[in-house]
């Protein structure tokens, strides 16, 4: 890096979204969507070993978010704009999305997941394992815990 | 995104980690290392409301890996190979890295953070706060949890 690095796909998102509107947003929000993410078949033998886990962290790219962003943001169903870092936004300095998903099977390069909250045909930038969690009780959520 | 999108730092690791060497690795690796996120003073705005976060996840560059990846890499520590994408491998197809850190603190553009893993001087490319973990019922950890 000097100051910047150039990602491209490692693969894409195959699910029912195709319009943000679709997705479910907010505080109470619960993510169940299922559909596959398809990864470039020459990445093939980078996926050895990955049956073995229940979860996975998916990095992507917003590809279809207006350009920009706004350092304040009202959060979808909120009344009060937030922090942008304190929220997840599409509209962010860099358009990276982060979702973790429940891995349900493998066929090749098609990793069958649970827990999709992106659109159909968006783009994959990496795939790591969920190796463990913060718990509930260790966790302060912010601006989540306060009443509407 | 055509294909790719270029991303650069919105800020900066700054803590007591100079060489990879020094940072703890393999499976049972603990991340205690404190130090500061240095958020560029022109975003300072997007981190209101993130001081209610207990946790976040920080997505950052591996601007110092050498350059390209294996499909199957052994962990340190480790003797069998493992697939690229069910490790956390820093030379990836996309040299980014993804790190939970506990938030201690906030002062204006720098965050006090626990449980970094990554050099000094490491680009940030996005925070998001960390709304809820997979606890470790739920979790299965594929290789991790094979004997060595």
């Amino acid at each position: 890096m000097s100051n910047e690095i150039t990602v491209r796909a490692i693969g894409f998102i195959r699910c029912g979204y195709t319009e943000t509107s679709q997705i479910p947003k907010g505080r109470r929000a619960i993510h169940t969507a299922e559909g596959t993410i398809e990864i470039a078949s020459e990445l093939e033998e980078g996926l050895t070993d990955i049956d073995g886990f229940s979860h996975l962290f998916v990095i992507w790219a917003f590809d279809r978010a207006a350009e920009g962003y706004d350092l304040l943001t009202t959060p979808p169903g909120e009344s009060r704009a937030r922090g942008l870092f304190a929220t997840r936004s599409p509209r962010r300095p860099n358009p990276i999305g982060l979702t973790v998903v429940a891995l349900l099977g493998r066929d090749g390069t098609r990793l069958r997941v649970r827990g999709l909250d992106m659109l159909d045909g968006t783009p994959v930038l990496d795939i790591k394992p969920y190796l463990s969690g913060i718990s509930a009780e260790e966790l302060r959520r912010g601006w989540l815990e306060e009443k509407t």
